[in-house]
């Protein structure tokens, strides 16, 4: 594998920088290749403006347009094309970061936000003129997994937990970008209980994202529905025979199994 | 109303930009207060580290720990500060921003990341040390509007539409953060097709935003349930007669409509 490792934590001496350092000796180990994404450490700016994209501030900016003008003009600022560039490289993404009011910690999600520009994140079209993505695109080919750490229990990010299941939780970036992509998506990797482990509980967990994690090229992905397949109609609605004994976000997983429980080492 | 706007677009002349000011203009107009953080004309800073809570880098940094320490002592950074006097200033607040990747921009993941610290958004019990979250909480009595645009088509954004039901997307901030923190969250407002939105559309849209706006003390807040009303058992989990007719994150809306469809203008 060559593995993007994408990570977003404030501290190094933190239970993810643990298992972040737990992950890449695994992969060092069994001679795969990496580049480490440390988003804290690179002091990576996660701001969307028109600087990115030497855009005349006098200008009106619609960040599609600029964006994608300067990718094709070789002017998106350098900071973006040098994750481009190791993104290219990479076939596999591990995205790794605490969960924070339920999502990405603001500094990764500006790496989707200035990175995924339009032209080479989505936005490319087949000869028929169709539009690519949901399951194909750019990054067709390439697998990605996420590492979430939370300081809730497991079962409060189950199905039926208050927090919302950890795959609908993470439906934005799994399928709404990854996916959106055309990267297959692999189960998540939970770390619940992540203010309060152990040393036996640490153990545990390194050793199963070290097995999760070399892995990756045998592990079933999740069966999201691809976009151009039949199952969307031409408003892009999910046709009525399809999903039907399911409802909410459910409805977008295919062929049995429709759904994979995220592992934990709990 | 005392409301407090929070709009994430870097760019001013932008439809959410006119959205803004004429959503600003009906409530001057009807004697309302207002409070704007405008996080791109602020430079707010979305990255929450060390320097937020006078840490001590030589010190291991725990966020939650860090946080609520500063917070005590009155050593939170004076950007978080201020924002945290506006939102208890106001009883309303809107949040306003382009869907970008299926959510908010870094730059409003990264305020309610660095503004709701422990002890001022979450974390407080009650006397018989029941944590108050979900439905209760130390914003209980607030209520709160997502107000988002999006360049997709309203079907692709509805029930079984490929890019996610919008509630759905929206979870993680209208059930995750808001709800979570006490407030009453209403059904959002969805401005679909706006990188291509004419001057009849902008009209009508601009006529929508502002009497969602000035209904907003009477409209019916979305039917979350609450964690402290017998719903949920000791592990969080939704009592097992509860929500069965529903699968996905709508098991967590309760009493009929469980669910509210967005408004929008088209």
């Amino acid at each position: 594998m060559r593995v993007l490792w994408l990570f977003a934590h404030p501290e190094q001496r933190s239970l993810s920088g643990a298992l972040r350092d737990e992950g890449l000796a695994s992969l060092t180990e069994e001679n795969h290749e990496y580049a480490l994404s440390d988003l804290y450490a690179m002091g990576w700016n996660p701001v969307v403006s028109g600087e990115d994209y030497a855009h005349d501030p006098q200008e009106r900016l619609v960040v599609g347009t600029a964006s994608t003008a300067a990718l094709e003009t070789g002017r998106l600022s350098a900071d973006i094309r040098w994750e481009q560039e190791k993104l290219t490289w990479a076939d596999t993404v591990i995205v790794q970061f605490p969960l924070w009011w339920y999502g990405m910690p603001a500094i990764l999600k500006g790496w989707f936000d200035r990175v995924l520009v339009k032209g080479f994140g989505f936005g490319i079209t087949d000869e028929q003129g169709c539009t690519l993505r949901y399951g194909q695109g750019p990054l067709a080919g390439k697998r990605a997994m996420v590492v979430v750490s939370a300081g809730a229990r497991s079962a409060s990010l189950g199905p039926r937990g208050i927090n919302g299941e950890l795959n609908d939780l993470l439906f934005p970036i799994q399928h709404g970008t990854l996916w959106y992509t055309g990267m297959q998506v692999l189960p998540p990797m939970l770390v619940p209980g992540a203010d309060r482990m152990g040393e036996a509980g640490f153990a545990d967990t390194a050793d199963a994202l070290r097995r999760r994690v070399l892995a990756i090229p045998q592990t079933t992905p999740l069966a999201f529905r691809y976009q151009n397949h039949g199952d969307y109609d031409a408003d892009m609605v999910l046709r009525t025979e399809l999903g039907t004994e399911q409802s909410g976000l459910r409805v977008h997983y295919g062929a049995a199994p429709w759904w994979t429980a995220p592992s934990s080492a709990s």
